[in-house]
């Protein structure tokens, strides 16, 4: 009783504090216990994927005015975010002109700027005087507009002439017509250019919106700066959950079901595991040293993680780098030189700290026999070339995977460790060799 | 001579886009080259510290004209951004009005709600009618307001009554007063408030601009969104660069000094390099263990890193969501108990693999001794054991870090990986002590 009694006085705003943590029946029975007003706005602030499920539980003869609430580009993402077969049953719900918005929306990729793109943007012809231009966008302003803040200019053809601002066209003097005050040769981007180079026009430009074009400079649609918040969200989501070593989940953590969510684990996990048994094929080739000079195999695990390590910084610096647009392809040399200095200071630093850790143990208490002076110096040698080795692998690889047209956030943290885990074994076990053969080997 | 006149023709698209890539001597004669009024779009557009590179590079005469360009809000970034004994002299450069908002602004934390709003605002009292609102408006409209678009509605006190959009007001009926249309109870955020959480109030409702007001309620300024893509993308940026276990650099990868690089990455490095010390004293412990089974030492690569693998998995997840509010410190039992599952299932697939490998390898070529089957069955339990371990500690890690209020994304995968490596040690021989006792052992 005092639990039903607690959830009706929910509010709006408690309810939308507490979604990412409700499971999807609470959020249903939240939902209805919110007067309409209040319903309205928590279900045009959630995400497609909530909309979707929301629209699935109110009752059948609601869900037409529910539907009806949606701008064309949220709708178009809210058919996308349900399942395939009932998209068509959900297209239905919508007026015929936001129906066919949708449709032309839907022709692009979720990750174009043609599939973030709303088509209800303000518009205006060049030869309009300022009284005729505030009419007629007194009359568009009653559509639901996306923005009325930027106004944009179109031919005859629907070919984008120019953009005027609205405080611009309220500053001007009454007498001038739009194609004076317009600017020409606006900003835009192509509908099918990707979004992250969308975001970066947004991040170096400070619009608030920008204009669409297609190859033939037609305007078909504006993409908003509040759209652009969420895909700089999703790719750096994406690209931190590549880096840590698993394919992109996708969804919020707490929705993703537990055997979905372990399958995309387990692949990276597998491929990684399977890469790393190289390492046991290269200890077996080093078995005689090991059986001769136990010794040698207490540092194992220390030089192939600092190589790891060393490797991971690298390889997440250069990611961003990249994602940023602060890194291009050509600018690879620049990186290796860079990497090369900071991978030798680097190894430089821990080869000491190795070296000083054996002499001062030894000093305290022996562990190391005799040779502990040959043994530190194998530790700091090898320190040098594996920390070296981890730095250039884990810079080098993002600009390959691009080269080849792949995400260059594959090359997470553990995929470099791992090819960093054999080659160190290779580099330790040689240095070993040639400092301690006729002594301890 | 050629170069020079390739030179000449440079236009501030193209500077814009060589911008990351260029050095800061080639970036102040690009901009030199520019026509006064593409220089002032490029100028505009650039990051707070470039702005006072650039200004440092123009005539001592022209500076002050090209400081009064700058919003108060962008104003009070380059300030920061400069050297503090630069400071009084680039205050000196503006106006006495913007002057004073900056001092104001500078008072704030760079990361709170107060260090990023603007405070030119467009605003109007409860009791104007329709049309001395717009006239109002108008004459606000000519100084340089961050946003028309939202209208704050002040008392006497400046304390926020409501807010109002432009296109309310342009729609609204003639006779009507502001009092009637405006918005009471609109969302505002805190001036102390930190730009992360503001950044999620954003992505929760889609606002384009929103109030900032103090614990009083007074209006301070207004936080546009497009100041909100930076903000996420910066703390991206910083996440992904601790979780690739390193301290965040805070400037482009390619800007950033080589020595200051180098300390950023080499305090990190050498930390896990003192913690990685331990395998070295646990593998000491195992001495006689290896010296009696060699064939255990080529396992320990293998086995260690599969934990740091799954520890690094399930450490990125845990602080993205954290990051985006998906998962609170509440919620660490449920975390704890899905990630338990995970990694029973994960250390099972790579438990399998693992045995599967050492069986048909000696099948093909014997390598492991007569005792292969048990080597097989240490290597399985292992992996079970490595891998839970590993993904309950990195799912674990960042909740402790966020309850000790440190960043959970200090909870990096090399940071867990070598957490995991010395408790993996240990797992790993007790195994082998408990199943090959009496035989290898």
């Amino acid at each position: 009783m005092a639990d039903t009694e607690a959830r009706e006085e929910v509010t709006a705003e408690e309810l939308a504090d507490l979604w990412p943590v409700l499971s999807p029946e609470d959020r249903v029975e939240g939902f209805h216990l919110l007067p309409r007003a209040e319903a309205e706005d928590l279900f045009l602030t959630r995400s497609a994927r909530d909309q979707a499920d929301l629209l699935r539980a109110v009752p059948h003869e609601e869900q037409r005015s529910w539907a009806r609430l949606l701008a064309p580009d949220d709708a178009a993402d809210l058919v996308q975010a349900a399942e395939p077969e009932e998209r068509e049953r959900l297209l239905g719900l919508l007026d015929e002109q936001t129906r066919r918005d949708v449709r032309a929306l839907l022709a692009y990729a979720e990750d174009d700027a043609g599939g973030l793109m709303s088509p209800r943007y303000a518009r205006l012809r060049p030869d309009m005087t300022m009284d005729e231009a505030i009419i007629y966008l007194r009359r568009q302003a009653q559509e639901r507009l996306e923005t009325i803040y930027y106004v944009y200019v179109l031919d005859d053809a629907q070919r984008l002439l120019g953009v005027v601002s609205f405080r611009e066209l309220f500053a001007a003097q009454p007498g001038r017509r739009v194609r004076d005050i317009m600017r020409t040769d606006p900003v835009t981007v192509r509908d099918d250019q990707d979004q992250e180079a969308v975001s970066r026009v947004f991040r170096d430009t400070d619009f608030m919106a920008l204009p669409v074009v297609d190859a033939e400079g037609h305007l078909k649609g504006i993409v908003t700066v509040d759209d652009i918040v969420d895909v700089v969200e999703e790719e750096a989501t994406e690209d931190i959950q590549k880096i840590g070593g698993m394919e992109a989940l996708g969804a919020p953590y707490l929705e993703v079901g537990f055997t979905a969510m372990v399958k995309k684990r387990a692949g990276w996990l597998a491929a990684l595991f399977l890469g790393e048994m190289l390492t046991a094929t290269a200890m077996a080739r080093y078995e005689g040293e090991i059986a001769r000079a136990v010794v040698l195999a207490l540092f194992v695990p220390l030089i192939i993680s600092s190589g790891g390590n060393s490797g991971s910084q690298a390889t997440t610096l250069v990611i961003r780098a990249m994602a940023l647009g602060e890194v291009r392809l050509r600018d690879w040399w620049r990186v290796m030189r860079r990497e090369i200095g900071a991978g030798l200071a680097l190894g430089a630093v821990l080869g000491t700290i190795g070296f000083l850790r054996i002499v001062l143990w030894q000093a305290v208490r022996p562990t190391y026999g005799e040779h502990y002076l040959l043994v530190a110096a194998t530790v700091f040698c090898s320190l040098i070339g594996v920390v070296t080795f981890g730095t250039l692998a884990g810079s080098l690889l993002p600009f390959v995977l691009r080269s080849l047209k792949l995400d260059p956030a594959s090359a997470s943290a553990p995929f470099v460790a791992t090819l960093v885990d054999v080659t160190g074994l290779v580099i330790y076990f040689t240095t070993a060799t040639l400092i301690l053969s006729g002594t301890l080997l």
